[in-house]
């Protein structure tokens, strides 16, 4: 068996702070961390798109990557937020780790990263 | 030990077909089928955003749902798309495969459905 490298690497980040607390509600200050964890990994940010569920809701919210993406739902009051770092080429999503589990006041987390587009050949 | 459901099912789908075909690149075609898998689960679309890394290059999109989020990025010189599709409340994710199969003429394809937003409490 033969394996060429995985076209990206795409971590998937379970969140849990304090429900109810600010991040979990507060979509501008989240996206405003999001682009800055993107940063972070040396990706570059192409656009963004975000949708609030209203008061007492949480957000969706997606930055669109030339390495890929990144994604984050939130239910404030579980305080839980579904991550998803996707990138292609040379950046690590773990790079985004500091940034957004200190945003978010992660009391847990947990999170695994998966290969994408890795072609077993045997 | 006992669990709470997920707050949501996300579905990773690694898609392989023939190297160049149409749906690698063609992004309009390819928005009108995530929106159409989209509906199959039964979830409601509330926005989109798509890039296109031009000529023989592929695209990436995101359809954004009440229920989440359908994601893809496309490399046509290799036939591959990474496809996620995460759907909270009632929507099945295995139910846009038939649609996104379909449209990718998907030779190979490998699935697993993650289970997002599960706290277990011991």
């Amino acid at each position: 068996m033969h394996n060429v490298p995985p076209l990206g690497r795409h971590m998937i980040l379970e969140v849990w702070g304090k429900p109810g607390s600010i991040p979990y509600w507060n979509m501008d200050e989240a996206a405003a961390a999001l682009v800055q964890s993107a940063k972070d990994a040396g990706a570059t940010v192409l656009s963004e798109r975000w949708h609030h569920f209203g008061a007492g809701y949480g957000y969706t919210g997606v930055v669109i990557l030339s390495e890929s993406h990144i994604s984050v739902h939130t239910w404030p009051e579980k305080g839980y937020a579904a991550i998803d770092v996707f990138l292609c080429g040379t950046c690590d999503p773990e790079d985004t780790l500091g940034t957004i589990l200190g945003f978010y006041g992660a009391e847990k987390h947990s999170m695994q990263v998966l290969q994408r587009g890795l072609k077993i050949i045997y």
